[in-house]
């Protein structure tokens, strides 16, 4: 894919900021430099990636995360879908929507994808990383059909294709239903767990804003202005409550108010309540 | 591997001629030039690559496959094996081993990998491919021990890693024994049907020559001088007898003989010998 638009004369992108951390050594910045594309940070906000940066950054390409914003928690706003598929078609410019934890949504149903709005202008890009475990390794893209044989050789010369048993493990799995169940099973498990974690943080420690908790397995907790971000991740640690400072997700990190990245969604209901409390214990 | 070789200044690499087709279009070349190294071929002669060509060719890389050549099946002499890492050590040069097919080896003991003599210079490759399946998509490369966390790194930022189900059943299949018993009991079926193919060749068409037969699951017959490679091939397809011309693996073609590749890896010892009885009515 990064190829396949590399091909197409596009020379810088835009990551998310927060989302990729310090891009002089993140993955997907290092994946875009292989062939030869630059990448620029790009704040996201309340309404999640601001379009305005996104045009004066003056980039052809952008990677997205809609449905949840990677790390913010936010859901890109309509107004913000909209601009963003405006600045696709003026600037000849090309969105990839990485589709992040649109299956697991709490609060009303799935938000529909950017590439149904133009087809010819977006990537959207899926993975059974979250759904079933980051170790079956399989993904998927949906490619503007003009560029589908590229990026088709792409992923040839790349790695000559992903592992065929389990893609056709996963493919029974989708056929027979039980992919769907799991994921409605899985649905009501994290919804519990993250239920939780709104209660536990509202009794312990009822100074402190969540935001983020539309989807997925994470949410964002503001911290008092005062507190260092840093420390209060090490102490936690320190009490084997493993939680993730904002700060080594951002790019920019001057002036960057401290927030804790809460996931809820290898953890039991029980170790939710007790590492909220420890954490409040530790603001107190 | 081919982008560390490339960071280490590696322009150009060759390959073997006959092996990966045409340069212009084939899988390999087009992986070598994704990141910037130009490839060129390098004739196999009845003992393997042609070293002294390769010194020639002033590449400072070669894909080599010393076991079985593919397709030639010839094994790479032991005066070539030096000279090749003789060459190496002069040249500032790297060997990538492709261990082509030496878990099926039907004359002697597996030929040792070049890795064993030169662990600094040579990156041996092998895979499930053959032994297991194709669809497994696993493989290893021994990496000289300097640029083993390049590899790595590169291999992360290609593809986050290959399917963790799949690298435990394979574990599990080598601890358990299972591997080296299936490996045993397939080179014994392997070399029944390369049995029949020698037989059914000789009684059929007794003045074809047959080569490349120490290992693997290929062997190569030397047509006539007269033949029509091509010409057989397409009447072959014809009588449902698929088999493949030396042709289409040549970079050189010019005043190449006309060879068949015969494969009898996924064909059983009666499909072998009136697929072979076929080939010798088209040749009378």
């Amino acid at each position: 894919m990064l190829r396949a638009l590399s091909q197409l004369g596009v020379q810088r992108a835009a990551l998310e900021d927060p989302g990729y951390g310090d891009l002089a050594v993140s993955d997907s910045a290092r994946a875009a430099r292989a062939v030869g594309i630059d990448v620029v940070p790009v704040p996201v906000d309340e309404f999640g990636l601001n379009v305005t940066a996104l045009e004066a950054s003056g980039v052809r390409a952008v990677v997205v995360t809609p449905a949840h914003q990677s790390p913010t928690g936010v859901v890109l706003a309509a107004k913000r879908r909209h601009a963003l598929l405006e600045w696709a078609a003026r600037n000849d410019g090309f969105v990839i929507e990485d589709d992040y934890d649109s299956e697991f949504r709490y609060d009303r149903e799935p938000v529909g994808v950017l590439q149904g709005l133009a087809p010819d202008r977006v990537f959207t890009i899926g993975t059974v990383s979250k759904s079933l475990a980051p170790a079956v390794r399989l993904g998927w893209v949906l490619v503007p059909p003009a560029l589908a044989d590229a990026v088709a050789a792409e992923k040839r010369v790349s790695d000559r294709g992903s592992s065929g048993l389990d893609q056709l493990a996963v493919a029974a799995l989708l056929e027979s239903g039980r992919y769907d169940r799991h994921l409605r099973r899985m649905r009501a498990v994290y919804a519990r767990r993250r239920g939780v974690l709104i209660d536990s943080l509202a009794r312990h420690a009822p100074g402190v804003r969540l935001t983020g908790l539309a989807a997925g397995f994470h949410a964002v907790a503001h911290l008092p202005e005062s507190a260092d971000e840093r420390a209060v991740v090490a102490a936690a640690r320190q009490r084997s409550v493993g939680l993730y400072g904002m700060g080594p997700e951002r790019s920019t990190t001057v002036a960057a108010p401290p927030q804790l990245v809460l996931g809820f969604g290898n953890v039991g209901e029980r170790a939710v309540e007790s590492g909220i409390a420890a954490v409040a214990d530790l603001l107190r």
